[in-house]
């Protein structure tokens, strides 16, 4: 195990009616006199009444806002410009993200522009340099995924640059995330499925390590997939499970505010490569990260076989083969069974992506994103890999 | 699941060296100006060098501090008396234990006590009132076992009435703690294997639920259970085995900081019932666990068999057996031989109590503790368990 350091003041506010404290909390935590930026996605709120409660339990309090909606999945650096310019002129102090993940990156992103000194927002994703000051973001979460409500990271898409960058500073976790697991019961299927497979790619990130000695973070991690695993279907059957939600909702939260991932490397590949398919395709993240995974496993394993068995055996139960490389094997075939059970593209052709004519443009840019000189700067930790590798990996992901 | 709220503040400063940061972080948790509370034990810090470098370290900052040693296991109101005393003619501010549970304890009573307007300190305790303020407690964990490092909670033991009460406020969460595993090589094999019987305790409280649908702390406890039980033998062949050490030192944390309890009723019974073991006899905390818990288990075994059976299995691996009740007892037998490889006490005469002859006594402090009319409140949830049925469990712990 590696040396840490952990904070994690988030309060989380979880359980049935809890959207019901917003005003309570948002009054709280403001302060007195703020000016809070209400912050928010689509007509899904306003259709199932959260942006009407939402709306009034702010008024109730007396606290002011001013409002930005229109965030879209794979949130836009456009729209953070120009929350960041409303958040000055209106000089907002704090933020109320209302929504899923990418609602809550586009807030944290604001949060982190508004203030002048932290220069560019978008040189500060591609430098990853700390943050002087953020505004506080807290969060009513409507779809649990990214784990953003609890972890200090964002992602965002340039559209101009066609890149997607993530970005993380502790000043961004936020201060306060209400996760109602009623507020998931009209999702449909495939948001459900896309964001049970972006929390299980949370704890892989984490669990493909090569740090020795991580007992502790192993075996967490391997619960909260089995949780997820042994859930997820039941919300297929039934989106208003309010039992399995909130197993789901809770290992979504858990799975992402880095306790799984203390004292350990961490790898983050698929991500990085899924982020390229998304910034070009805007496929779904979940989506994405199905079809990558078990390619990007397939790609390792012979070098990795025995974490890839462990996995296997301790998440998907199951039983060790001749071989380490015949259980890890059997280990993927049981992930691409699972996210096929959940209705998740395992192929680009099923994500929608026809053919291999992007895979190089797409692998360069996932290595050179954050490049000064033009060298590749790899992707991933539990196995390094350059552009030739990431192109071997879309191409294994044409296939099951 | 339950609703909860979920707030852990502390920060978390884990691996080797990490006790050379303690001057720059209470200069920085403490503020300019403040006067510190140094609060310790007996010489074993002083003898392991650690009390040098902490008070030279705290000098190299400019911080001002008072001292107060001779924190004794199972702490003492009196010491926490004097130390309220001493902290409010000194102005103290903020308080730094350098020790395990028992010193962080009684730091958190005293910081619980300085506060005129919280009220008498042990009557505080007596009517679980909530804290109006506490002065800001900081660690250095000596000792991984009560969890107190980054718990909500203190024990006392108050030699005159012969009481030993819990409390908890979320203001006694400490602000940081230090957590490096090498502090603990110098442990002698009875502390390592009571230390490991009370974290172990502290997931069995919060594990043993009549909550349904909590799968996700369910295998998080079964995951911790399972680290912990790898990894403890390990440390009485080398206490030298930092590996080792890391994951007792990560999973004594996590076992008690209430992650592992959320959304869950909790039972508490078996501490209740330790606690009035070692009020009388000052027989070490962890050792009273390890006879009471298994006697606890055979007692509710009856009623409770599924939920035993799963500990059994997922927990010691215990492969089923023709029913609940059978595979069950075949947990607790696991349990008992893990108890006694760690070479724990695990019948009262093991543990110096010669006969049943103050059993009646215990039990009923065990229910009248906090009872203002006389009559019984009864200690656990999983089962109710008035002044008979803890007669009959201490009974029961009178034999294998």
């Amino acid at each position: 195990m590696e040396n840490f350091t952990y904070f994690c003041p988030t309060h989380w506010i979880f359980g049935r009616d809890t959207q019901a404290r917003v005003g309570e909390l948002v009054a709280r935590f403001a302060g007195k006199n703020a000016t809070v930026l209400l912050h928010f996605g689509g007509n899904s709120i306003k259709r199932s009444g959260l942006y009407d409660t939402t709306v009034s339990a702010l008024r109730e309090r007396g606290v002011r806002f001013v409002e930005l909606g229109g965030v879209v999945p794979n949130p836009r650096l456009n729209l953070v410009r120009e929350g960041i310019r409303l958040c000055r002129d209106a000089g907002v102090s704090f933020i109320l993200a209302v929504g899923g993940g990418s609602v809550i990156d586009s807030a944290k992103a604001i949060a982190a522009g508004i203030d002048a000194d932290n220069g560019d927002i978008w040189e500060t994703f591609v430098s990853r340099r700390p943050l002087k000051t953020a505004v506080p973001v807290a969060t009513v979460l409507t779809l649990p995924a990214t784990g953003s409500e609890m972890s200090p990271n964002t992602v965002i898409t340039d559209e101009a640059s066609g890149y997607k960058l993530g970005y993380g500073d502790e000043k961004l976790r936020p201060v306060f995330s209400i996760v109602n697991p009623e507020l998931f019961f009209t999702l449909p299927p495939d948001q459900i499925a896309n964001g049970v497979s972006d929390m299980m790619s949370h704890i892989f990130e984490r669990y493909f390590s090569n740090t020795p000695h991580c007992d502790i973070t192993d075996g967490l991690c391997e619960s909260v997939l089995r949780t997820i695993i042994r859930n997820a279907p039941c919300l297929l059957e039934n989106p208003e499970n309010y039992d399995a939600w909130a197993e789901i909702g809770f290992a979504g939260t858990v799975a992402h505010n880095n306790l799984l991932g203390l004292g350990r490397e961490q790898d983050w590949a698929c991500h990085g490569m899924e982020h390229e398919i998304s910034a070009i395709y805007d496929v779904a993240h979940g989506a994405g990260l199905a079809v990558v995974t078990p390619a990007w496993m397939k790609f390792v394993l012979p070098e990795k076989s025995a974490k890839l068995a462990q996995f296997a055996k301790n998440v998907f139960g199951v039983p060790a083969g001749t071989t380490d490389s015949e259980t890890a094997q059997a280990g993927i075939n049981a992930l691409t069974a699972f996210y096929k059970k959940m209705g998740l593209p395992t192929t680009m052709r099923e994500l929608g992506i026809p053919d291999a004519s992007r895979f190089e443009e797409m692998a360069k840019k996932a290595v050179l994103g954050r490049s000064r000189d033009g060298n590749e700067i790899p992707q991933g930790n539990f196995r390094k890999l350059f552009s030739g590798d990431i192109v071997a990996i879309y191409n294994l992901a044409q296939h099951d």
